[in-house]
């Protein structure tokens, strides 16, 4: 079960350009998205852990998404 | 003014072993996430478009997160 709510991911693709967003296509696009948020924590937690901290500070997203792209 | 829940976030975040996520961090996290759905919403269209149709499908979606990655 997601825990973001498709009508908001829908929203940003509608706000983005989407005209229209089928069903099985928004549900692909919440899952996805999902999935990214997943990598990205994972990615920073690891980041902060090997920083010594246990929480995650805004440098270690910012690093994350560096990696991810790379 | 972001468009999805950041508690959402979070929760996702937590659920991927994240212990403790700052203020500043759930930030950036919502922020970049928002760009991935723009990111990826905006290529999906663009392959919809290019198929003829205006109206995004599952595949769109698909081929659209391999392009991203690659």
């Amino acid at each position: 079960m997601p825990d973001l709510p498709i009508a908001a991911v829908i929203r940003i693709a509608k706000k983005s350009g989407a005209e229209r967003v089928g069903v099985d296509a928004a549900a692909v696009l919440l899952a996805k998205t999902e999935e990214y948020i997943v990598h990205l924590s994972k990615e920073a937690d690891r980041l902060a852990r090997h920083a010594g901290r246990k929480t995650i500070k805004e440098e270690d997203v910012d690093l994350a998404v560096q990696w991810i792209k790379d």
